[in-house]
C-alpha cells in the first residue's frame, strides 16, 4: 500500500474533482446542507493542495478574486481511531510559512474550522479525523492564506469521504472559517476552491459565478510581498464610507471592462482594467510603502497592469510571459526598496485553472 | 437608374459595414479625426437606419447600452448642388414620430449636428448635401431617439462618401450631438452605430467595448412606453449624489455578472442582473408611475427580468421567446394601467447585432 504524494501541478483524479462536477454559475440557499447518509471514508489517509488567491483586482473589489497555482497550502487528513468519532484533532502545523500565530485548537484554525463545517455537512458521527497543516503562504500578505488553509481542509475532508459535496457547499464550509478569520467575504475562498477567476454574486443565497480565462492563453501574476506588515484595521478604515457617482460609474464600468477582458482574454485589458481602481487602491496604497512607486515601476517594465493584493502588502502585476514576468518582479522589488525602503521577494505564477485538489491518497483496505 | 429603398431588417451590403471593420476594443485619441484627401461621393443618394437603444440596463448605469432591431430612425443624404459646398441644410423631418420640437436649422438638430461633424471629419468642402430625417422613435421615451438620428446621419454622410471612418469615428461624430441634446454619455450612441451590446470603458480617449452575445441565440426586448413625459431634470436630480460602499460593490459585482451573462449567453442571469440595481432604478422608478408595479408584473408574467429603458419612461423586460414576450408586454401594460394610470404601448423587439447601416443607395452617374 504506497502513500503516493505528488506536487500539486499534477493532480491525481482519483474521484471526480469537486470543481468539474458543476457548470460556470453555482446557485444555492444559504444554509448549510447535510448528506443524510452517513458517507464512509473511502481513503484512509488524502493530501490536498489548495491554492494562493488574489482578490479585489483593482476594481473587482470585494466581489472578485482568482487562483494562483504553484503556490498554496496543503493539508493531509487521516482517519484516526484516537480522535473522538465526529471530531478532528490537528495533530501538526508545519512548512515554510507555520507560525506560532496559528492554533492548534480546531475552533480556532482556518483548517480546523473549514474541516468541522464539512464533517457537519456531511454527517460524520462514526469517524474522528486527524489533520496536518502545512503552510506554504505566509500569514498576513493579501494572499488569501486563511482560505487556502480553509479551501484544503474542506476538499481533504470531502474527498476522504467519496466527495459527495459540491464545490459550492466548499465554499460555504470555507466561508465559515473565513468570516472568523478575515470577515465575511469569498472573494479568496470561492477561488481557492474553485480555481480561475470567481465573481461573487450575491451571498444570500450564495451565487458564484465561474469566469472562465480561455484554454491556451498564458496569464503570469507577478507577485511581489515586501516584508511589511500592511495593518489590516487601518486598510479596512482607509476605505471611503461614500463613493461620489462619477468614480461609482468609473468603477463600475472597469469591473464590466475587467470581467469581459477576463472571458476574452484580452491581457492588455486586463492589465488596464486591473490598474483603473479609483476608489480603494487610492486610498490603500499610501499605507504601504513605496506601493504607488512599484505599480509605475511594473508598468514602465512593461506590466499590462498593476494593483495591490488583497488588502497587501503583495503587489500583483499581470503578464503574458514568465521570463518578462521576471524581469518586472526585479524592477518591483528595487522600487519597493528605494521608494518604500522595504525588502520584498518576487515570485511569477501562473493562473491556477483548477482550483483545490486532491494530491495523494491511501486507499482503505 | 432604380432607387431601392430597403427595410432595415435586411441591409444591402453595398460597401462593407461600418461596424464590420473593427476587432471589438476601439481605442482612440479624443479628437476629431480629419481625412486629408477629400473624397468623392460615391452614390447621389443613400438612406440609412439607426436603431433604437436601451441604456443604462439597470447596474449598467451610464455605461452599457444595446441596440434594438425593427425600431428607429431613418435618414436619407442627397447630393445637393441647391446647398453650400461643405454644408447640409435639413429639407424635410417625417415620419410617424416627427415633432414641432424638431429644428430643421441643422446646428439644432441631433442629425444634422452628427452629420456636421461627419462631413468636418472626411474634410468635405466641394460637396453639399441635403437631409431628410424620418423619425420612427418617439422622443423623450428612453429609447436613445436622439442617437439613431445621430446615427443614422453619421453614417448615412460617411457611406455617401464611400465609408472612410470607422466606428469610432462616427461614434465620437454621434457624441458631438449628444452633447449638446442630451449630455456627454455615449451608452446610445455607441450601440446605435455598432449594433449589440457595447461597453463605454473611457470617454479621455474614447474606448468602447462589444461585448457580443452569442450568434444563435435569442434575445427579446419588451419595451413598453407608457404615455408620460418622464421629468428628465427630476430624473437626473434623483441620482444620489454619494453611494455607499456596500451599494457600490454590490452594483459593480451586478455590472461584472451583467457582462458575463451577455458574453456567455446566459439569459436568466442577463435578466437577473438587469433587475438588481440599488442604486438608481429605486430612486427613478417611483417618478414614473406604476413602474414599480409593471416591473413585478413583468417578472410574474416570465420575463428574466425587467428595468427603466434609459431615463425611462420606458420599461424594459428580457425574454427567450417573442410569443412569452407578448404576453409579457400585456401585462406591463396593464399594470401601467392598473398601478400608474397610464396607457401604454408595447413591443417586442430583438437584440440588433448590427447598427446602423445603409438600407438605399443611388449610385453616382
Amino acid at each position: 500500500m504506497a502513500i503516493c504524494f505528488l506536487s500539486p501541478v499534477k493532480p491525481i483524479s482519483i474521484s471526480p474533482l469537486v470543481h468539474n462536477k458543476n457548470p460556470p454559475v453555482f446557485r444555492c440557499n444559504f444554509s448549510l446542507p447535510t448528506i443524510t447518509t452517513e458517507p464512509k471514508p473511502v481513503f484512509t489517509s488524502v493530501r490536498s493542495f489548495a491554492p494562493a488567491t488574489v482578490a479585489n483586482l483593482g476594481p473587482g473589489f470585494d466581489f472578485l478574486g482568482c487562483a494562483v497555482d504553484g503556490l498554496g497550502d496543503f493539508v493531509s487528513v487521516t482517519v484516526d481511531s484516537s480522535v473522538h468519532p465526529g471530531e478532528i484533532s490537528i495533530s501538526d502545523i508545519s512548512g515554510t510559512h507555520a507560525s506560532k500565530k496559528l492554533s492548534k485548537n480546531p475552533l480556532w484554525n482556518c483548517a480546523g474550522i473549514a474541516a468541522i463545517a464539512t464533517m457537519k455537512m456531511l454527517n460524520i458521527r462514526s469517524v474522528g479525523l486527524s489533520l496536518i497543516l502545512e503552510k506554504g503562504l505566509p500569514l498576513g500578505s493579501g494572499l488569501g492564506s486563511s482560505a487556502a488553509s480553509a479551501a484544503a481542509a474542506a476538499v481533504a475532508v470531502n474527498e476522504i469521504f467519496g466527495g459527495k459535496l459540491e464545490a459550492k457547499d466548499l465554499v460555504l464550509a470555507g466561508l465559515e472559517s473565513e468570516a472568523k478569520v478575515s470577515g465575511y467575504h469569498a472573494d479568496n475562498i470561492a477561488p481557492a476552491i474553485m480555481g480561475g477567476f470567481v465573481l461573487i454574486r450575491s451571498y444570500d443565497p450564495l451565487e458564484l459565478m465561474s469566469l472562465k480565462f480561455p484554454e491556451g492563453k498564458d496569464l503570469f501574476f507577478v507577485l511581489v510581498s515586501p516584508d511589511f506588515e500592511a495593518p489590516t484595521k487601518k486598510m479596512r478604515a482607509a476605505l471611503p464610507a461614500e463613493i461620489g457617482m462619477p468614480h461609482h460609474v468609473w468603477n463600475c464600468s472597469q469591473a464590466g471592462a475587467l470581467v469581459a477582458s477576463v472571458l476574452q482574454g484580452d491581457l492588455v485589458g486586463l492589465g488596464q482594467a486591473l490598474s483603473s481602481d479609483k476608489i480603494v487602491e487610492p486610498k490603500r496604497a499610501p499605507l504601504i510603502p513605496g506601493m504607488e512607486e512599484v505599480k509605475k515601476a511594473a508598468i514602465r517594465a512593461g506590466a499590462f497592469g498593476c494593483t495591490i493584493s488583497g488588502a497587501g502588502p503583495t503587489a500583483v502585476a499581470v503578464i503574458d510571459d514568465e521570463e518578462r514576468g521576471k524581469e518586472i518582479g526585479e524592477s518591483m522589488v528595487e522600487a519597493f526598496w528605494k521608494e518604500g525602503n522595504l525588502k520584498a521577494v518576487a515570485m511569477v505564477k501562473r493562473l491556477d485553472r483548477v482550483g483545490a485538489r486532491l494530491v495523494g491518497s491511501v486507499p482503505t483496505r
